[in-house]
Protein backbone atom coordinates (compact mmCIF):
# COMPACT_ATOMS: atom_id res chain seq x y z
CA UNK A 1 0.00 0.00 0.00
CA UNK A 2 1.41 3.55 -0.73
CA UNK A 3 2.45 5.20 2.44
CA UNK A 4 -0.01 7.84 3.59
CA UNK A 5 1.64 11.80 4.09
CA UNK A 6 -0.41 14.09 6.09
CA UNK A 7 0.14 17.52 5.54
CA UNK A 8 0.19 19.96 8.34
CA UNK A 9 1.30 23.78 9.18
CA UNK A 10 2.61 24.86 12.28
CA UNK A 11 2.24 22.47 15.18
CA UNK A 12 1.64 25.70 17.42
CA UNK A 13 -0.70 27.18 16.36
CA UNK A 14 -2.84 25.13 13.56
CA UNK A 15 -5.26 23.71 15.55
CA UNK A 16 -7.26 22.29 11.59
CA UNK A 17 -3.35 20.13 11.60
CA UNK A 18 -3.67 19.16 15.13
CA UNK A 19 -7.31 16.95 14.44
CA UNK A 20 -5.93 14.05 11.61
CA UNK A 21 -2.08 14.05 13.39
CA UNK A 22 -3.62 13.66 16.96
CA UNK A 23 -6.22 10.96 15.17
CA UNK A 24 -3.37 9.03 13.44
CA UNK A 25 -1.01 9.02 16.06
CA UNK A 26 -3.37 8.02 18.62
CA UNK A 27 -4.82 5.52 16.49
CA UNK A 28 -1.19 4.25 15.85
CA UNK A 29 -1.19 4.71 12.13
CA UNK A 30 2.18 4.52 10.03
CA UNK A 31 2.39 8.10 8.60
CA UNK A 32 4.70 10.32 6.99
CA UNK A 33 4.52 14.07 8.26
CA UNK A 34 5.29 16.90 6.01
CA UNK A 35 5.40 20.38 7.77
CA UNK A 36 4.20 23.34 5.56
CA UNK A 37 4.69 26.51 7.84
CA UNK A 38 2.44 29.60 7.68
CA UNK A 39 3.03 32.16 5.51
CA UNK A 40 0.10 34.70 5.87
CA UNK A 41 2.43 37.74 4.60
CA UNK A 42 2.40 36.29 1.08
CA UNK A 43 -0.79 34.27 1.17
CA UNK A 44 0.35 30.91 2.06
CA UNK A 45 1.75 29.68 -1.28
CA UNK A 46 3.38 26.87 -0.23
CA UNK A 47 0.07 25.39 1.22
CA UNK A 48 -1.88 26.23 -1.79
CA UNK A 49 0.76 24.27 -3.82
CA UNK A 50 -0.37 20.98 -2.89
CA UNK A 51 -3.61 21.83 -1.32
CA UNK A 52 -6.89 21.87 -3.59
CA UNK A 53 -9.16 24.12 -1.04
CA UNK A 54 -5.90 26.20 0.22
CA UNK A 55 -6.56 24.89 3.28
CA UNK A 56 -3.49 22.78 5.44
CA UNK A 57 -4.41 19.47 6.57
CA UNK A 58 -4.28 17.40 3.74
CA UNK A 59 -4.05 13.37 3.35
CA UNK A 60 -2.00 12.19 -0.05
CA UNK A 61 -2.48 8.53 -0.77
CA UNK A 62 -1.00 7.72 -3.89
CA UNK A 63 -2.56 10.11 -5.79
CA UNK A 64 -5.12 10.59 -3.78
CA UNK A 65 -5.53 13.92 -2.20
CA UNK A 66 -7.86 13.91 1.42
CA UNK A 67 -8.61 17.01 2.42
CA UNK A 68 -10.92 18.40 5.82
CA UNK A 69 -9.96 16.89 9.13
CA UNK A 70 -12.99 14.58 9.14
CA UNK A 71 -12.89 13.28 5.37
CA UNK A 72 -9.50 12.49 6.49
CA UNK A 73 -10.13 10.77 9.60
CA UNK A 74 -12.97 9.08 7.86
CA UNK A 75 -11.03 7.65 5.36
CA UNK A 76 -8.45 6.28 7.49
CA UNK A 77 -11.20 4.74 9.54
CA UNK A 78 -11.94 2.44 6.51
CA UNK A 79 -8.50 1.40 5.66
CA UNK A 80 -7.82 0.67 9.56
CA UNK A 81 -11.39 -0.31 11.24
CA UNK A 82 -9.54 -2.02 13.77
CA UNK A 83 -7.40 1.18 14.77
CA UNK A 84 -10.32 2.77 16.78
CA UNK A 85 -11.23 6.00 15.02
CA UNK A 86 -15.04 5.45 14.66
CA UNK A 87 -17.32 3.67 17.16
CA UNK A 88 -18.14 0.35 15.70
CA UNK A 89 -21.74 0.40 16.94
CA UNK A 90 -23.99 2.48 14.29
CA UNK A 91 -25.75 4.51 16.58
CA UNK A 92 -22.19 5.22 18.48
CA UNK A 93 -21.02 6.56 14.74
CA UNK A 94 -24.18 8.75 14.19
CA UNK A 95 -23.23 10.34 17.16
CA UNK A 96 -19.50 10.38 16.64
CA UNK A 97 -20.39 11.94 13.20
CA UNK A 98 -23.18 14.07 14.69
CA UNK A 99 -20.74 15.86 17.24
CA UNK A 100 -17.81 15.72 14.44
CA UNK A 101 -20.00 17.67 12.26
CA UNK A 102 -20.92 20.35 14.56
CA UNK A 103 -17.29 20.60 15.70
CA UNK A 104 -16.68 21.71 11.84
CA UNK A 105 -19.66 23.50 11.17
CA UNK A 106 -20.22 25.65 14.24
CA UNK A 107 -18.23 27.33 17.42
CA UNK A 108 -16.99 30.17 15.04
CA UNK A 109 -17.37 32.98 17.70
CA UNK A 110 -14.98 30.93 20.31
CA UNK A 111 -12.78 29.72 17.31
CA UNK A 112 -12.11 33.53 16.36
CA UNK A 113 -12.00 34.98 19.65
CA UNK A 114 -9.60 32.13 20.89
CA UNK A 115 -6.92 30.72 18.29
CA UNK A 116 -5.13 27.70 19.28
CA UNK A 117 -1.67 28.39 20.85
CA UNK A 118 -0.21 25.26 22.40
CA UNK A 119 2.79 27.14 24.24
CA UNK A 120 0.37 30.25 25.17
CA UNK A 121 0.76 30.69 29.13
CA UNK A 122 -2.78 30.30 30.74
CA UNK A 123 -4.74 33.75 30.86
CA UNK A 124 -8.07 35.38 30.74
CA UNK A 125 -8.52 37.88 27.84
CA UNK A 126 -11.80 39.72 26.95
CA UNK A 127 -14.32 37.81 25.36
CA UNK A 128 -17.03 38.53 22.92
CA UNK A 129 -20.87 38.01 23.48
CA UNK A 130 -21.66 34.30 22.23
CA UNK A 131 -18.38 32.50 23.29
CA UNK A 132 -19.88 31.55 26.27
CA UNK A 133 -23.01 29.66 24.54
CA UNK A 134 -20.31 28.13 22.64
CA UNK A 135 -18.43 26.98 25.63
CA UNK A 136 -21.66 25.23 27.23
CA UNK A 137 -22.68 23.51 24.60
CA UNK A 138 -19.56 21.70 23.97
CA UNK A 139 -19.25 21.07 27.88
CA UNK A 140 -22.92 19.58 27.08
CA UNK A 141 -21.82 17.65 24.05
CA UNK A 142 -18.61 16.35 26.50
CA UNK A 143 -20.80 15.28 29.47
CA UNK A 144 -23.73 13.61 27.25
CA UNK A 145 -21.29 11.37 25.69
CA UNK A 146 -18.53 10.97 28.74
CA UNK A 147 -21.81 10.05 30.67
CA UNK A 148 -22.94 7.65 27.56
CA UNK A 149 -19.61 5.85 27.53
CA UNK A 150 -18.36 5.98 30.93
CA UNK A 151 -15.12 7.84 29.81
CA UNK A 152 -12.17 8.56 30.29
CA UNK A 153 -12.54 9.55 26.25
CA UNK A 154 -15.72 10.48 24.58
CA UNK A 155 -16.57 7.06 23.52
CA UNK A 156 -14.53 5.27 26.02
CA UNK A 157 -11.31 4.26 24.55
CA UNK A 158 -9.46 7.37 22.33
CA UNK A 159 -11.36 8.16 18.99
CA UNK A 160 -10.95 10.06 15.97
CA UNK A 161 -13.98 12.37 17.87
CA UNK A 162 -11.54 12.93 20.59
CA UNK A 163 -9.28 13.95 18.11
CA UNK A 164 -11.87 16.80 16.39
CA UNK A 165 -12.75 18.13 19.77
CA UNK A 166 -8.29 18.55 20.52
CA UNK A 167 -8.14 22.08 19.73
CA UNK A 168 -11.03 23.00 21.83
CA UNK A 169 -9.06 21.51 24.57
CA UNK A 170 -6.34 23.94 24.37
CA UNK A 171 -8.72 26.89 23.66
CA UNK A 172 -10.69 25.89 27.25
CA UNK A 173 -7.07 25.70 28.79
CA UNK A 174 -5.14 28.58 27.55
CA UNK A 175 -7.41 31.43 28.46
CA UNK A 176 -9.40 29.82 31.45
CA UNK A 177 -12.45 29.12 30.03
CA UNK A 178 -14.01 26.17 31.94
CA UNK A 179 -13.53 25.15 36.03
CA UNK A 180 -16.25 22.02 35.82
CA UNK A 181 -14.71 19.17 37.37
CA UNK A 182 -15.83 16.70 34.98
CA UNK A 183 -14.55 19.23 31.50
CA UNK A 184 -11.28 19.78 33.41
CA UNK A 185 -10.93 15.72 33.75
CA UNK A 186 -11.45 14.95 30.86
CA UNK A 187 -9.04 18.19 29.63
CA UNK A 188 -6.56 16.02 31.55
CA UNK A 189 -7.02 12.78 30.15
CA UNK A 190 -6.48 14.56 26.56
CA UNK A 191 -3.20 16.67 27.91
CA UNK A 192 -2.01 13.43 29.27
CA UNK A 193 -2.19 11.69 25.86
CA UNK A 194 0.66 10.51 24.36
CA UNK A 195 -0.28 11.36 20.98
CA UNK A 196 -0.91 15.00 22.82
CA UNK A 197 2.59 15.03 24.39
CA UNK A 198 4.14 14.47 21.21
CA UNK A 199 2.30 17.23 19.51
CA UNK A 200 2.87 19.92 22.55
CA UNK A 201 6.53 19.05 22.38
CA UNK A 202 6.88 19.52 18.66
CA UNK A 203 5.24 22.58 19.05
CA UNK A 204 7.14 24.26 21.93
CA UNK A 205 10.46 23.67 20.04
CA UNK A 206 9.20 25.86 17.04
CA UNK A 207 10.71 28.84 16.45
CA UNK A 208 7.69 30.57 14.16
CA UNK A 209 5.73 33.35 15.29
CA UNK A 210 2.03 34.11 13.96
CA UNK A 211 0.98 37.28 15.47
CA UNK A 212 -3.30 37.30 14.53
CA UNK A 213 -2.69 34.03 16.90
CA UNK A 214 -1.20 35.61 19.67
CA UNK A 215 -4.31 36.91 21.63
CA UNK B 1 -37.37 -1.23 11.53
CA UNK B 2 -38.17 2.19 13.12
CA UNK B 3 -39.62 4.60 11.03
CA UNK B 4 -37.14 7.63 10.08
CA UNK B 5 -38.30 10.94 11.10
CA UNK B 6 -36.65 14.23 9.89
CA UNK B 7 -37.27 17.18 11.64
CA UNK B 8 -37.01 20.90 9.27
CA UNK B 9 -37.67 24.21 9.36
CA UNK B 10 -39.06 26.41 6.62
CA UNK B 11 -38.82 24.96 3.44
CA UNK B 12 -37.98 28.98 1.66
CA UNK B 13 -35.55 29.46 4.16
CA UNK B 14 -33.74 26.55 5.91
CA UNK B 15 -30.90 25.90 3.80
CA UNK B 16 -29.98 23.24 6.77
CA UNK B 17 -32.89 21.05 6.17
CA UNK B 18 -33.14 21.47 2.33
CA UNK B 19 -29.57 19.44 2.29
CA UNK B 20 -30.81 16.26 3.86
CA UNK B 21 -34.40 16.52 3.38
CA UNK B 22 -33.12 16.57 -0.96
CA UNK B 23 -30.70 13.81 -0.05
CA UNK B 24 -33.50 11.07 1.41
CA UNK B 25 -36.13 12.40 -1.74
CA UNK B 26 -33.62 12.09 -4.10
CA UNK B 27 -32.29 8.59 -3.02
CA UNK B 28 -36.15 6.97 -2.51
CA UNK B 29 -35.83 6.93 1.31
CA UNK B 30 -38.76 6.72 2.90
CA UNK B 31 -39.42 8.93 6.09
CA UNK B 32 -41.82 10.82 7.68
CA UNK B 33 -41.04 14.94 8.22
CA UNK B 34 -42.10 17.48 10.44
CA UNK B 35 -42.08 20.66 9.55
CA UNK B 36 -41.27 23.38 12.77
CA UNK B 37 -41.28 26.72 11.20
CA UNK B 38 -38.33 29.28 12.68
CA UNK B 39 -39.33 31.44 15.45
CA UNK B 40 -36.52 33.68 15.73
CA UNK B 41 -38.78 36.42 17.87
CA UNK B 42 -38.48 33.84 20.82
CA UNK B 43 -35.53 32.09 20.46
CA UNK B 44 -37.37 29.48 18.70
CA UNK B 45 -38.09 27.21 21.75
CA UNK B 46 -39.83 24.47 19.52
CA UNK B 47 -36.73 23.63 17.51
CA UNK B 48 -34.24 23.59 21.00
CA UNK B 49 -37.03 21.52 22.39
CA UNK B 50 -35.97 18.43 19.63
CA UNK B 51 -32.87 19.05 18.85
CA UNK B 52 -30.08 18.69 21.05
CA UNK B 53 -28.13 21.11 18.74
CA UNK B 54 -30.55 23.74 19.13
CA UNK B 55 -30.17 23.46 15.09
CA UNK B 56 -33.33 22.27 12.73
CA UNK B 57 -32.30 19.35 10.30
CA UNK B 58 -32.57 16.79 12.83
CA UNK B 59 -33.23 12.65 11.95
CA UNK B 60 -34.66 10.51 14.75
CA UNK B 61 -34.94 7.03 14.33
CA UNK B 62 -36.30 5.26 17.46
CA UNK B 63 -34.87 7.05 20.71
CA UNK B 64 -31.55 7.58 18.28
CA UNK B 65 -31.36 11.42 17.51
CA UNK B 66 -28.60 12.33 14.61
CA UNK B 67 -28.17 16.22 13.74
CA UNK B 68 -25.54 17.81 11.05
CA UNK B 69 -26.78 17.72 7.68
CA UNK B 70 -23.49 15.19 6.48
CA UNK B 71 -23.89 13.04 9.52
CA UNK B 72 -27.77 12.21 8.63
CA UNK B 73 -26.61 11.73 4.81
CA UNK B 74 -23.83 9.34 6.70
CA UNK B 75 -26.18 7.26 8.72
CA UNK B 76 -29.12 6.94 5.82
CA UNK B 77 -26.36 5.82 3.42
CA UNK B 78 -24.78 3.13 5.88
CA UNK B 79 -29.03 1.63 6.41
CA UNK B 80 -29.69 1.82 2.54
CA UNK B 81 -26.42 1.62 0.83
CA UNK B 82 -27.83 0.91 -2.43
CA UNK B 83 -29.35 4.24 -2.77
CA UNK B 84 -26.68 6.00 -3.99
CA UNK B 85 -26.06 8.40 -1.24
CA UNK B 86 -22.66 7.56 -1.11
CA UNK B 87 -19.77 6.70 -4.25
CA UNK B 88 -19.44 2.77 -3.94
CA UNK B 89 -15.86 3.40 -4.78
CA UNK B 90 -13.66 4.10 -1.37
CA UNK B 91 -11.28 7.03 -3.45
CA UNK B 92 -14.59 8.65 -4.65
CA UNK B 93 -16.29 8.52 -0.93
CA UNK B 94 -13.07 10.05 0.24
CA UNK B 95 -13.81 13.06 -2.29
CA UNK B 96 -17.33 12.51 -1.39
CA UNK B 97 -16.37 13.53 2.17
CA UNK B 98 -13.87 16.20 1.74
CA UNK B 99 -16.14 18.35 -0.38
CA UNK B 100 -19.00 17.64 1.93
CA UNK B 101 -16.90 18.54 5.16
CA UNK B 102 -15.73 21.68 3.17
CA UNK B 103 -19.38 23.21 2.76
CA UNK B 104 -20.14 22.25 6.23
CA UNK B 105 -17.11 24.32 7.54
CA UNK B 106 -16.29 26.72 4.73
CA UNK B 107 -18.03 29.99 2.73
CA UNK B 108 -19.30 31.99 5.39
CA UNK B 109 -18.94 35.43 3.42
CA UNK B 110 -21.32 33.87 0.49
CA UNK B 111 -23.62 32.06 3.40
CA UNK B 112 -24.00 35.18 5.49
CA UNK B 113 -24.64 37.51 2.72
CA UNK B 114 -27.01 35.36 0.73
CA UNK B 115 -29.31 33.43 2.34
CA UNK B 116 -31.33 30.56 0.64
CA UNK B 117 -34.52 32.15 -0.31
CA UNK B 118 -36.27 29.66 -2.70
CA UNK B 119 -39.28 32.27 -3.50
CA UNK B 120 -36.87 35.32 -4.14
CA UNK B 121 -36.94 36.86 -8.26
CA UNK B 122 -33.45 37.03 -9.19
CA UNK B 123 -31.70 39.95 -9.11
CA UNK B 124 -28.17 40.86 -8.11
CA UNK B 125 -27.10 42.62 -4.46
CA UNK B 126 -24.30 44.65 -3.11
CA UNK B 127 -21.71 41.54 -2.09
CA UNK B 128 -18.81 41.96 0.38
CA UNK B 129 -14.98 41.11 0.06
CA UNK B 130 -14.69 37.65 0.12
CA UNK B 131 -17.85 36.37 -1.93
CA UNK B 132 -16.00 36.14 -5.15
CA UNK B 133 -13.40 33.82 -3.46
CA UNK B 134 -16.07 31.71 -2.19
CA UNK B 135 -18.24 31.30 -5.39
CA UNK B 136 -14.83 30.40 -7.28
CA UNK B 137 -13.69 27.88 -4.96
CA UNK B 138 -17.04 26.37 -5.04
CA UNK B 139 -17.25 26.45 -9.15
CA UNK B 140 -13.71 24.70 -9.24
CA UNK B 141 -15.07 21.84 -7.01
CA UNK B 142 -17.93 21.37 -9.34
CA UNK B 143 -15.98 21.97 -12.32
CA UNK B 144 -13.14 18.91 -11.23
CA UNK B 145 -15.84 16.50 -10.25
CA UNK B 146 -17.97 16.97 -13.25
CA UNK B 147 -15.06 16.78 -15.29
CA UNK B 148 -13.67 13.42 -13.36
CA UNK B 149 -17.42 11.90 -13.08
CA UNK B 150 -18.48 12.90 -17.01
CA UNK B 151 -22.12 14.21 -14.93
CA UNK B 152 -24.57 15.00 -14.96
CA UNK B 153 -24.48 15.50 -11.03
CA UNK B 154 -21.22 15.81 -9.42
CA UNK B 155 -20.25 11.76 -8.80
CA UNK B 156 -22.42 10.87 -12.13
CA UNK B 157 -25.58 10.08 -10.20
CA UNK B 158 -27.40 11.82 -7.63
CA UNK B 159 -25.91 11.08 -4.55
CA UNK B 160 -25.58 12.97 -1.04
CA UNK B 161 -22.75 15.84 -2.38
CA UNK B 162 -25.73 17.25 -4.73
CA UNK B 163 -27.76 17.62 -1.61
CA UNK B 164 -25.25 19.48 0.32
CA UNK B 165 -24.43 21.87 -2.48
CA UNK B 166 -28.50 22.00 -3.10
CA UNK B 167 -28.89 25.48 -0.97
CA UNK B 168 -25.75 26.72 -2.74
CA UNK B 169 -27.11 26.36 -6.31
CA UNK B 170 -30.23 28.37 -5.04
CA UNK B 171 -27.70 30.91 -4.21
CA UNK B 172 -26.11 30.98 -7.06
CA UNK B 173 -29.43 31.26 -8.93
CA UNK B 174 -31.57 33.84 -6.97
CA UNK B 175 -28.39 36.83 -6.43
CA UNK B 176 -27.03 36.20 -9.89
CA UNK B 177 -24.10 35.23 -9.02
CA UNK B 178 -22.54 33.05 -12.21
CA UNK B 179 -22.35 33.19 -15.31
CA UNK B 180 -19.96 29.94 -16.81
CA UNK B 181 -21.71 27.90 -19.22
CA UNK B 182 -20.62 24.33 -16.81
CA UNK B 183 -21.79 25.85 -13.40
CA UNK B 184 -24.96 27.34 -15.09
CA UNK B 185 -25.69 23.59 -16.59
CA UNK B 186 -25.63 22.03 -13.93
CA UNK B 187 -27.96 23.71 -11.55
CA UNK B 188 -30.16 23.38 -14.46
CA UNK B 189 -29.69 19.59 -13.69
CA UNK B 190 -30.44 20.40 -10.31
CA UNK B 191 -33.29 22.36 -10.32
CA UNK B 192 -34.91 20.00 -12.83
CA UNK B 193 -34.50 17.19 -10.52
CA UNK B 194 -38.13 15.65 -8.71
CA UNK B 195 -36.95 16.31 -4.81
CA UNK B 196 -35.90 19.74 -5.80
CA UNK B 197 -38.95 20.47 -7.76
CA UNK B 198 -41.43 19.08 -4.88
CA UNK B 199 -39.36 21.13 -2.56
CA UNK B 200 -39.73 24.46 -4.39
CA UNK B 201 -43.25 23.84 -4.70
CA UNK B 202 -43.57 23.72 -0.94
CA UNK B 203 -41.64 26.61 -0.75
CA UNK B 204 -43.26 28.59 -2.97
CA UNK B 205 -46.70 27.50 -0.93
CA UNK B 206 -45.55 28.79 2.55
CA UNK B 207 -47.04 32.14 3.54
CA UNK B 208 -44.07 32.86 6.83
CA UNK B 209 -41.47 35.60 6.40
CA UNK B 210 -38.62 35.79 8.09
CA UNK B 211 -36.85 39.16 7.27
CA UNK B 212 -33.54 38.59 8.22
CA UNK B 213 -33.41 36.58 5.10
CA UNK B 214 -34.83 38.92 2.84
CA UNK B 215 -32.36 40.55 1.25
Amino acid sequence: MDKLTLYIANKNYSSWSFRPWMALTGGGIDFEEVLIPFDYPNGNPNIKAVSPSGHVHLLQHGALKIWESFAIIEYVAELYPDAGLLPKDRAERALARSVSAEMMSSFRVLRNACPMNIRRPKGKIAMPGGVSADISRIQTIWRDLLQKSGGPFLFGAFSGVDAMFAPVVNRFDIYDLVSSADTLAYMNVMKAHPAWRKWEEAARAERWIVPEDEV
